[in-house]
């Protein structure tokens, strides 16, 4: 199934999309997509809900979340298009979870901003508490997968004395969605192909077989550093294509635009503006 | 004023010391000390507020934190202990949200840990949403301060690919407390004396007079990279005396005890075991 919250910035209500793709209102059943909710999504059925009417913004499809762990240089392809070695573990960062916005919403350059750029990422929705998981027990805590646009600018992410979270927690650097898409819907989670397209012209194009470390490692690895928390959500790297691997290396001006696409998961499509 | 929350894990109440030090309950005021209603804390009148019987737990002062973001590197002392270069700006980084816990609970050190670290920190807790705010103003977006233990793994930190966030992040590695303490109870944040103790001998000595980026710099520095909401906690780096600045290296062991001390903040008292 495909879960949505749809509504206005801060004001989202959840939502499940039916066989036909409309939204049915999920609000009777959850107050929100997050926490334990997310441990019994299967139990949910779209027809007998109330649809929903008009055309509503789309927000991020999980609410509250705890934290938003992102892991950098996770493809193979992407870390020879930098000429990184490929990391012994899983190279993680944070990004400030109120960066958060829908997957359709304005990213805005921050000030002083010369340097944005795109990583389009397959993400993880946690939906059961993860602490020393196994590898092979991993997927079991998942409750979905999303869309996840890593908006970096690089100059603060390299050049202001460092950690890397610094170009990563700007608002508007996260955009979310549109989907959960539970893991029955998704299929064989690494192979999937994502793709991000700037300005009608394609950037990225990846595929999640190319990953040096699985889903399931990743959830592993991380629930021996942190308990993984139902609502938390997992970038897992970005494929080749970013603007700073293009030559010439190529950045986010005003006036652009950012599509995104994973493989059952939906698109993104994301103006880009400037903070006033 | 010293506001505090207080009973078991997950279900602390919102609570306020009176004149004499005893808690007095402010669920009738507020449903937490979180977000909006940390604008206001000055309008409380603590002797009109029922006292709290018994002696329970002390939780951290902030609920429903969106970040807890931190500064490294941040005292001349520290840096000139490690070997460092001062920092041209300050170093970001975040801990884990879900990391925290009150200021006398068990720090427990995760499987696989050899190099547990202290780190004795003043925190600042925000009062009012603040983006692109200058230096001046900066103080003004401030609801309060208290002790934050930065517990740091270094091996984790250092060893596993990076970043820092890696040995940041681990559950109970965030101590936060006694009391969320306002700004007038503080008087110059820029002269606080700093201690931490472990098992009663003294490991680090500072004052807050040290600091490389004053607390008014940090807020405006991070206000433009992200908007610092109500509720989110910075912590501004370390003095000297962690672990691994001892000759020899020092780490922590289970059934260490940390006390920690912050002028006018109060103190934390951290009993250490292990993850089971």
């Amino acid at each position: 199934m495909r879960f949505l919250r749809y509504g206005a910035l801060g004001e989202e209500k959840p939502g499940v999309l039916d066989k036909d793709g409309k939204i049915r209102d999920l609000s009777a059943v959850m107050s929100d997509l997050s926490g334990a909710y997310l441990a019994n999504l299967s139990s949910i059925d779209p027809e007998r809900l109330p649809l929903v009417s008009g055309d509503p913004r789309i927000g991020p499809p999980v609410g509250h979340l705890g934290k938003l762990v992102c892991i950098g240089l996770n493809y193979t392809d992407h870390a020879e298009e930098l000429g990184m070695p490929f990391p012994d573990h899983p190279v993680v960062f944070m990004k400030a979870t109120s960066a958060i916005i829908g997957p359709n919403d304005t990213v805005r350059l921050p000030r002083g901003s010369t340097h944005g750029d795109w990583e389009i990422e397959l993400g993880i929705v946690i939906g059961k508490p993860a602490s020393y998981v196994s590898e092979d027990a991993a997927l079991d805590h998942v409750a979905g997968y999303t869309i996840v646009n890593d908006v970096s600018e690089r100059r603060f992410q390299m050049e202001l004395s460092g950690q890397w979270t610094k170009g990563k927690s700007c608002d508007t650097f996260a955009p979310i969605g549109p989907w959960l898409v539970t893991p029955d819907e998704v299929g064989d989670v690494q192979n999937l192909s994502l793709s991000l397209d700037l300005n009608g012209e394609r950037m990225q194009t990846g595929s999640t077989s190319k990953m040096i470390f699985s889903v399931a490692h990743i959830i592993s690895h991380l629930s021996e550093l942190m308990t993984l928390h139902p609502g938390d959500v997992i970038a897992t790297g970005t494929p080749p294509g970013v603007g700073m691997g293009q030559t010439p290396k190529r950045f986010l001006s005003e006036g652009d635009v950012m599509e995104l696409a994973i493989e059952h998961l939906g698109q993104q499509r994301l103006p880009v503006a400037r903070m006033p």
